[in-house]
């Protein structure tokens, strides 16, 4: 059974998500980021657990602020108390 | 020289912020968030780069919208172009 944190699942989709909308691979996203391209598929798998800092980089190339990153975790948290 | 990250410094102010706010001491947020006390310190020091699953977890029992938290990027994020 595929035992993925739907939290990382989640963030990874809008990771993907972003770089589709600037139409670029992830080979680019590597090369502007200097994060490994395979630590980026793996992020954008949900298998990885980011870092603030690898957050931040990601944010910032995607051109995307990272509170904006951040809301898809607020209707999911908000409802889970 | 301190070599602290300020990104990192930023986001441990805020914490410690939100936790203050909140009137609870870093044993208090340990329990509440099963992290370990002095890495909660440690976080709010600027020192430790904490995880997506971390943050959210802190946002969580701070009742801080994850992307709240983030926004305090957002300034300093979006004039460093």
């Amino acid at each position: 059974m595929d035992e993925k944190n739907p939290y990382l699942v989640a963030f990874g989709n809008r990771i993907k998500k972003a770089r589709k909308e600037l139409k670029i691979t992830q080979d680019d996203l590597s090369l502007y980021t200097r994060i490994d391209r395979s630590y980026i598929s793996e992020i954008e798998n949900g298998i990885k657990n980011p870092s603030l800092t690898t957050i931040l980089t990601l944010a910032k190339a995607l051109h995307v602020p990272p509170s904006k990153l951040m809301q898809i975790f607020e209707s999911k948290e908000v409802n889970d108390e």
